[in-house]
């Protein structure tokens, strides 16, 4: 049987939940979204494309759930509140199998997040996910990267370079106990949204563990006129990863492979206790990595000596290079 | 050269005109948008994958205009005032011939519909375009599919079909008159956005024409619980398209050609004054097709004589099948 568009968001689409903020949803032409009084609209768009982003073979639930993390970690990024999403899937072929197992991923994506899919578009095409994200912050509120001060702490939330391990395994058919730690990393990674919405009025600068710290790290740097010294002897790495690696590539791993969707952010050396409990109140692990400086550029170091990035020899996902 | 993602937005994307409603555009994790008070976002997003919905070798700077007009058209269907899109990119390669071209149609579209570009993504892949538009509107006052009445009037906006005679001409290297109307209609349409946001008072419901006259109006009728009458007499054809068809094919072009993005709406007959009137002040052609009447379905005539739409033999683009 051929499933036409309409079928298709019936079936597989058509019961997520939906949200207080959502005044028409899924079947009109456009999405409406009412937003609280005083909010600003964050939204950003992410695409994934099979054989570049994903594996030809992936865990497809993993994938429908992977595809929206990695767009809510945009929202993370500014610590706005989730509104609701629209999914523009392309598709070879409407694969029931394929279709029911990606549906249940992202549902459960959906509900994790609480934010509702408020629409979408469905077309023929070599296959390719775009996840369009809502979120709201109060008027001037949002974190950007730009914020960064000399003197301020630079900070991740989580363990880095789990995801990165997972490439490593990605076309396995069975898995060790750790790199079953990197695959769950990898197809459901939890940025931390209740986290960054209570940052807000924390932290200086922030943005998403996408492209890895290094150059993720680098944008907040440049957009925030300033340098940071790092210790790389801070990285918060798993245990999987270290016992899994030399030290050496748990480390490049950390610094330059993608796909952690963990926070990075800068905040005032006076927020310590403060930032400190908040982790504690989510349950998210926080790591203090360095400090921020004037002038320009990111400085390793290691017990206090300087180290060169190109020591890793394996710079962060360039998309075109 | 090999372009990063970041050199490609500098070079090809940052110059877009920034709107009034951006708070931070392009270059965060996300853009993030003010709505006028009292107003409500709509959104929709919209894919077109290379050989599915535009030729391998299409007018490039046309597509630019094209997909962005396509997503407005959705805008258009709500009344809603634009304040912003985003852009997922998805390229083989970075090619700078291309990107050139294709940046420039839509920094085109992006100025005729005062639609600033705020945020996207550019990945490698094969080449797909999915945009997602922002709007916004008073609460309560967006145009829906689900108003039309019984004793309503069916109207349509502008000429239809033409963008459906494109498709038989375009591929070729050389265009008669009439072609080059067409072409015009594919790749530069205007869907009548000023217009739209003036009708929100008069309409009762609305829809834009992207799948064909006969899938979108069903669409209308289907979500109001109504079923319409509808004149093929009365199908507003440009001369083009009647001097290159035969009769039938004309009207089989206007009711199941996709991709006209015009507007096709219901309104009281108390409203035709009025309708007339912004008609003229928006040098916008609108036509009544027919009228509402109770029950389901989409009923043709032609000099009061009922005819069956399959005598077209010809369906709207059903996306699946």
């Amino acid at each position: 049987m051929a499933l036409s568009e309409f079928d298709l968001i019936r079936l597989y689409f058509s019961s997520f939940q939906q949200g207080s903020a959502v005044v028409t949803g899924i079947g009109d032409d456009c999405a409406e979204l009412s937003l609280s009084p005083g909010h600003t609209l964050c939204t950003s768009i992410d695409t994934m494309v099979e054989g570049v982003h994903f594996p030809k073979a992936p865990d497809v639930t993993g994938l429908g759930w992977r595809v929206l993390a990695a767009a809510v970690s945009d929202l993370v990024a500014c610590g706005a509140r989730p509104v609701g999403f629209c999914l523009a899937l392309t598709l070879p072929h409407a694969d029931e199998t394929w279709l029911a197992a990606f549906s249940k991923g992202l549902a459960e994506a959906s509900r994790f997040f609480a934010i509702p899919l408020v629409g979408g578009d469905t077309t023929r095409g070599p296959l390719c996910l775009s996840v369009q994200v809502f979120g709201e912050v109060p008027a001037g509120k949002a974190l950007l990267r730009s914020g960064a001060k000399p003197g301020d702490d630079v900070w991740v939330t989580g363990t880095l370079g789990d995801a990165r391990a997972a490439l490593d395994c990605l076309e396995n058919t069975a898995f060790s106990e750790a790199e079953q730690v990197f695959m769950a990393q990898y197809y459901r990674a939890e940025p931390p949204l209740r986290f960054s919405v209570s940052l807000r009025d924390i932290a200086s600068a922030a943005i998403d563990l996408s492209d890895g710290l290094a150059a993720d790290l680098a944008h907040i740097l440049q957009a925030s006129g300033a340098s940071a010294e790092l210790d790389v002897g801070a990285l918060p790495l798993s245990a999987a990863l270290q016992d899994s690696y030399s030290r050496d590539v748990a480390e490049a791993y950390a610094l330059t492979g993608g796909d952690d969707y963990q926070l990075c952010f800068t905040a005032s050396s006076a927020q310590r206790e403060a930032i400190f409990a908040l982790a504690a109140e989510h349950n998210i692990r926080c790591s203090r990595l360095g400090s921020v400086a004037s002038g320009a550029g990111l400085n390793l170091v290691r017990d206090g000596a300087p180290i060169d990035l190109t020591h890793y020899n394996n710079m962060g996902y360039l998309h075109f290079q």
